[in-house]
């Protein structure tokens, strides 16, 4: 996942273009992706898709020819989505221009202005101090124009057409947790996946307007994802963070606060802001997605700054972030609802061979405990996950319980 | 406010009497009554309108001819509805009489007796321990004779016929904090509000009969009544009371719960004793009415005592208190629910200057936060305060982003 | 209650047979039992009817002819349902045979094998560490042949034929706490009710098959059953346990929540584990049957083993637990509904002579805020048990509020 993460860092990324184009590609080369191109102009939703950025240089020299600024060193040194700038002007001219992050003297901050046109340079605050009052020579060499914005989604299909949707953000350039970490987890996610039985879903589209444009184009379709999760922030040090959907008590909700119970977590309500849950949890669509990061958006200081590169984001902890993510996806593959096909008094488990023959012992094991239950909730209203909450057995002794009973005949799955 | 606690403290008030309706002419000289008069005999209810019960003098006389309790001192001195009494007699024979509080030995108790004809004084202990065998010239100058049970109210037309109910018993003689406290936060309120949303009812009358005579004379539009508050003891300086309706979840008891968060307060539970809640909130109304106090009735020492006086009652709590109900009107005013009009994926805010267009920042204001809610939760099950409860937003910011959306064309209100 | 236990004590029940018959006679000295005998071979739900287990002698004689394990001794030496032996062989070949508690040294356990035909006997640690090598003459002189399963029930008739539950299991030979404890308390209980509103059904049965009997052959009438309680272990010293039914809060839950709120006690949520509850609580059924216990099964170190004899069972505790059973069903006979015939106001009470006359005081009596209560809440919705809840006042003022309101004409019965 590492190796993910370092190939597609220097890549300038953006919501359109072609370093989005190339991140895609990348990603496809672990993971076949079906790649949407949606022209400008269209409408989708709310939104119009904006004209397409791409750049290729950016500098701002001083008297004596020296690159003091230069996005060839790292393209967050640009405002995304500037538009072309060749000028000389003085420092108090390029100052408005200019963003810095003065409580963090050393680094660079990420900013964008998609939808008001402008440009400018992001650089340190030290960078800045040393600037004398110039005249410098300024220029963006970028592009605004007609073209498209690119998504890809690599889907595996499963026994049922049921989806679950696995949706991360590919817009941000050299930032490695926020969000290439993600992506790598999705992508390990999707290499280990085999015959599951819902259809998975990986979205990977530049944040807010690509999820609105996948929304737009889905529409109709969109109530086909039963669970949903969005990627972030997969790579930090930080314990694990789930936002639950605005539904607050989806089946994806109650499998995540299931498979965190046991290790250090927060449990975050739905807000309104965040990732594109924002989008898929909008009111007319209300789908059950959550969110999933360890450290959240804002909340760690080398968020949005030339810090998160690739030596901040651990290969421990995004593996980390795969196995909840992966205990989250069993959980929800085996979470099934059983119908005791016995239900009056408990059926006689003992000449099935299910049930200790000698009695009188105080002592009982859980799988014996564990067919109990299954049989005794197994009434239609019960998921496993439900009733291994009931009864703090852990889900997999239910799994098994369940698989036992249905060979036995005693249960059969529950057509709701 | 003060001024009229102290104006209208020396009157003998009763459920019935020219006490009564002096007390509300000095209301109406403030804010306009409408007075009612339902005549001695009427059926209200279960119950039936009394004689009405007038007294001029009142006095126990020892031998020198010495006034030892007097009703010229102070009106609390005579069991409220006392019939006419001339007599000369012992000590012992005047004892079953008179009322004292042998732990409070230098105070004046309240006593009535409505409902069972008889007659008695009140004293301090003190004053009785100083008494010596009589005889004693006992009278009490009063009529009990056919007449009228008397209420006012005063109406804020709104601009809806929906109505708020603010009620306060008129029918203690002179105790100060009950309720004549109550009735000056009511005044000052009913001064306060203009052009409401809602339209709202003030109701000074007797306790228990009065607002049985009101139910019973409005019983068929009784639910006009969308939310209501009884109003007593509102001038000690005991922290605010907020006792819930009947229903337990009323809007009013939200609205109570969400102004009263940030402050020292207790909420209460609904109990069918205290004030005319209970009659508001018998099961065959259950009005949305809870009841507003500091410290609630039967729990400071002054409670129905000489010593709930106008020096008992503190401008500060009063105004304090006014303050409160003044937020919640605040809140029930703008406490609307509304449609987003753009409820797939959030509407693109930025086009209409809704939206800071500079993007990559990690603080956000909470104007648009606000926004974000409101658009998120707008889908007709939320009011705006289960949104403020819900995002831990200030109401206010949500009702002003509410209106902004409103203006651009992005929510409307929620006909339900 | 201890006498019982005493006399019951010794004899060796098992799910079926004389020892089981005995016990059920012995039982109707005291309250008669309509008693049923259920053929083997019977197919009872999921289970058929085991044959009929007698026995009448069994030991291990070593070679000077003495008996080291004897059944005369104590009935729990032959592990129940062992079938005919006669035999003589070597410890080594008698090894697989013998039971022991080796953290118990001193103790002989209690085993069973009704569904799988083996022998064995039962024995301390102590006396298999004193055994030589052998040879030994083995000997079980029992019978498994066609017969009966039995059971007995004893029916109070009430004024309604809605039924309440009191189910024992029967089946286990010298153990007194599980369960000739809860045998006694449920017929101390039986001899102190008369003319109760519901009819008692009290089931005395073996453990799992006995109930799964009993269902079967009472299927479609099962639903009679509105409220229940296995009874076990019920005289130990330990706390009181009640563990809910599988609704969790159906009525009788709420009772044994009510009358054990003041008192040392422990509720357990429902499980599909320990006594006859989780047939009664399978799926099909879902009766509202909880369990009362003092220490539950299991918990204690005499359970199921030759300690939990009548010395171990306390009288005190008996009586304890006889008190709370008791108190759940005066509870449960008085928990009515009513209707308040005069819903709008509060009735006049005082007109009816059930208010003080004397206004102003402020202290309330507990009977005066019982009427105000179930007249408050008495809409059909409200049990007297909720009002209860509700009101924190006991739920005897609140049956006798409602008894004094309904004499005045001003609540009735509500009928659902």
């Amino acid at each position: 996942m590492h190796d993910l993460v370092r190939r597609l860092y220097p890549l300038c990324r953006s919501i359109t273009g072609d370093g989005l184009r190339r991140t895609l590609e990348i990603i496809g080369a672990s993971i076949p992706l079906e790649i949407t191109e949606v022209p400008t102009g269209t409408e989708v939703l709310d939104w119009t898709i904006p004209r397409e950025w791409n750049i290729r240089d950016a500098y701002i020299k001083d008297a004596t020819g020296r690159r003091v600024v230069d996005f060839q060193d790292s393209n967050l040194h640009v405002v995304g989505y500037s538009g072309p700038v060749e000028a000389t002007m003085s420092l108090a001219e390029l100052r408005p221009h200019l963003h810095t992050l003065p409580d963090q003297p050393g680094l660079v901050p990420y900013r964008t202005s998609y939808y008001a046109e402008t440009w400018g340079f992001c650089l340190s605050q030290r960078t800045l101090d040393g600037l004398g009052e110039g005249p410098y020579e300024v220029r963006i060499d970028s592009t605004l124009a007609d073209g498209h914005l690119t998504y890809g989604e690599h889907v595996i299909p499963g026994r049922s057409s049921a989806e679950v949707l696995i949706s991360c953000h590919v817009c941000h350039p050299s930032l490695a947790n926020d969000n290439l970490a993600g992506v790598a987890v999705a992508v390990a996610l999707a290499q280990r996946l085999t015959d599951p039985w819902y259809t998975y879903r990986f979205v990977f589209a530049p944040g807010t307007i690509g999820a609105i444009a996948w929304l737009g184009l889905n529409r109709g379709r969109a109530d086909r994802i039963k669970h949903g999760v969005t990627m972030a922030c997969a790579g930090d040090d930080g314990t694990i963070h789930y936002k639950r959907s605005r539904r607050g008590d989806a089946e994806i909700d109650q499998v995540f606060a299931h498979v965190l119970k046991d290790r250090p977590h927060t449990l975050l309500d739905f807000s309104p802001y965040g990732y594109d849950e924002r989008q898929y949890c909008s009111p007319g669509f209300n789908l059950p997605v959550g969110s999933l990061t360890r450290t959240p958006y804002g909340s760690y200081p080398e968020y949005h700054t030339s810090a998160d590169n690739p030596d901040f984001v651990r290969p421990e902890a995004m593996e980390d972030t795969l196995e909840v993510l992966w205990a989250a996806v069993q959980v929800l593959e085996g979470n099934r609802r059983f119908q005791n096909l016995s239900p009056y008094g408990e059926p006689q488990l003992g000449r099935r061979g299910l049930y200790g023959s000698l009695g009188g012992r105080s002592d009982t094991k859980q799988a014996q405990m564990a067919m109990l239950w299954v049989l005794n909730l197994s009434d239609g209203t019960h998921s496993l996950l439900q009733i291994a909450e009931r009864s703090s057995l852990p889900f997999e002794a239910l799994a098994e319980a369940a698989h036992v009973l249905q060979s036995a005949g005693l249960v059969k799955e529950w057509i709701g």
